[in-house]
């Protein structure tokens, strides 16, 4: 039975990894864990775009397929198909929303570096 | 740090799920939750070739890439790039061994069914 409304809102906000998987210039499948968040009823990543496959396959113009899953039965999973837009908008607050999601103070240590990384791109 | 040996083995042992990606005949990456057995130092799944889109995009030819990932820091995963090949011999019992490592009961349970499938497969 398909998730809805609440149930479905309740069940993006526990904290787990997203799979992120992307098709390289080769034709080839390429999938890696990844943070996500969702707010503002939207779904937001964090890559690189010049040095993470999640990226570059992006960059070349994959569009993404991501597997959100419990592992605890009745197994439940959200699936979604896009093509994510670079988000340039309050960009540092998203990183930081994301990255903290998964621990403040990993998160937080954790954005300090990326910060500097000149390719690091929000995804939304 | 890569994982090697024991600590690898114990890790691909863990119960959860792994993450399956494809691509379909147009080009778009496909990913999903799906069960995976690691023993005799093969991987192992179970999907449908024509009634799963896990199996159709093999049957059309996709090479596949799974991600296994904990959820806990450090985070670890182990991703897989590959052409997986249906496998004939013992199948009933690869079927039996996947499905109850997810839960004694409810992979008997799921068996029964499965093996009335015509396109159930396991792949190696």
């Amino acid at each position: 039975m398909p998730m809805e409304g609440k149930e479905l809102k309740a069940f993006l906000e526990e904290i787990r990894l997203c799979h992120w998987a992307t098709v390289d210039p080769e034709g080839r499948p390429g999938v890696r864990p990844l943070w996500y968040l969702y707010e503002d009823r939207a779904f937001w990543f964090t890559t690189r775009l010049e040095s993470r496959r999640t990226g570059t396959d992006v960059a070349a113009g994959s569009s993404v397929a991501v597997s959100i899953a419990s592992e605890e039965r009745p197994y439940r999973a959200v699936i979604l198909h896009g093509t994510p837009e670079v988000w340039e908008e309050d960009r540092e607050v998203r990183l930081e929303r994301i990255a903290t999601r998964y621990g403040d103070a990993e998160g937080r240590r954790w954005l300090a570096g990326a910060l500097k990384e000149p390719d690091r791109v929000v995804l939304r």
